[in-house]
């Protein structure tokens, strides 16, 4: 795994997006690669994304575009809540979900359920520029170990709530595929408090407009509003989806003059991305993907 | 020019976005390639995009996909005019901005001022689903030529005004540089008509900001309105820039409703992506380029 795509020109970094097309990246140096017990991993040095994390493969974070996935995954819906106090966040071992949670003065407590300790163990040696130090943070909970154990069997039997339950994963195929099924979505919806949210990544719909139609379907099954937004995110290659899902909260309800005082009076600054008239944008669907998601 | 990009592996058409990085295709069949006076070309036929266009080995434009471009392109300043009559084309030989504008029943005139036959004579043989037959209607004049002495000789000359000027061009390099040069486009807005618009695309602000950054900056200073509005388009493998230039005319004053009832007004349906929603939406900025706009 920590050799180029085979055929590809020596130092490209490629990731195929459909069976037939993708994205590649100049990897400038290998600077660690293994086999954790769940997933191959490479961390690499580039010119253009500085250092990149990858996961069988895929590209998964770096250091100069994390913003853009990190942001908006977080402060669409974090904007949107009246006042988020607990925070479960399953996966996001790289740290960079927790960062921009603790961002919110009204934080008290951030979960981060995350499988493969090998990810943080990265993220804490490589990825300083991702999570700034919110693992060393008193307000956030590392758990490492099974997510899908947390939602349906710990947290309840603690008796844990949370206002926005974050699902920061690896694509649905392969180790997270279970985390992306209606009976998983239920529980977490159990684990939410009344004004509560799920929000997660659904794909790109450029290249797998199916998976994102069906897991906007299956959210819907569950929650009483989703809502769908799209940004283009330059490690992914392509227009990337997120979604969500929530049975009050709709972050589509709210203007940007809102969201624009409400990141004044919770004093987040320094967004490279997300802000008011963002935050709208998003939702702004074309016709060709009002179809699909109809 | 034929080959896909030398070290990539066999069927993928790759092109290069910036030095480090780009985007890649299969090409399942190569229709034709050659050279014609200006540049290279090749038609491809694609599982993906259908019949696939490239100039010089950049992905022009493709049947599936088209509508990203021309559609945007066009209805932004299209929409925002009150009433669009003659309408002019620097390049655009595929045909498509041509069709877009054809959709308005207040149009009379489009001249397309094309450097490239060889570039019409391929629209018109591959194309059909680009160009739905454009260059047949009546109202259309094909002019093949130096799109540079039309706009700074023959036009003034014969004393023809537009409401739009539309650069539909290759991108800054080569041929047609000279096309995006501060006389060129203060010669573009002598041509308009009160209340008249130019618009083009601007390249990628996420591959090449500088370009971005620069031709905004060029373009203000012969406009008193310029608004940069930006889309993933998948065939160019990132989010694209495009902009409005006039000294009146200002798509960001007009709402999402106006549009949708001008769009319903207009008789203009069965668009793909347009809408209004689409339409306000573009003009949201991400901070790091309103930082970069500013």
């Amino acid at each position: 795994m920590s050799d180029p795509l085979p055929g590809f020109p020596d130092g490209l970094l490629a990731e195929f997006l459909a069976e037939d097309a993708g994205y590649f990246v100049r990897g400038d140096r290998l600077l660690e690669a293994g086999r954790s017990a769940w997933q191959d991993y490479e961390v690499w040095e580039t010119a253009r994304f500085g250092r990149l994390f990858r996961l069988d493969g895929c590209f998964m974070t770096s250091e100069r575009d994390e913003f853009h996935y990190h942001e908006n995954l977080i402060h669409v819906p974090g904007m949107a809540h009246a006042g988020l106090r607990r925070a479960l966040i399953i996966g996001g071992g790289d740290g960079g979900s927790a960062e921009e949670l603790l961002k919110y003065p009204s934080v008290e407590k951030v979960v981060i359920a995350e499988l493969d300790a090998k990810v943080v163990d990265i993220a804490r040696r490589y990825f300083q520029a991702v999570h700034r130090g919110a693992f060393d943070d008193p307000r956030v909970e590392l758990r490492i170990g099974d997510g899908m154990r947390y939602v349906h069997d710990e947290a309840p039997a603690a008796g844990a709530r949370y206002d926005l339950v974050v699902l920061d994963l690896t694509d649905p195929v392969g180790p997270a595929e279970a985390l992306y099924s209606e009976v998983f979505f239920a529980a977490c919806r159990a684990l939410l408090t009344p004004g509560g949210a799920l929000v997660l990544h659904i794909g790109t719909p450029v290249f797998q407009p199916e998976r994102v139609q069906a897991l906007v379907q299956r959210l819907r099954r569950v929650f009483a509003c989703v809502r769908p937004y799209f940004l283009h995110i330059p490690l992914y290659g392509s227009l990337w989806g997120m979604a969500t899902a929530a049975d009050e909260l709709d972050p589509v309800a709210i203007d940007a003059a809102e969201i624009d005082r409400r990141l004044g009076e919770r004093a987040i600054s320094l967004l490279q991305h997300y802000n008011g008239a963002v935050h709208c944008a998003q939702f702004a669907l074309p016709n060709h993907l009002r179809d699909l998601l109809a």
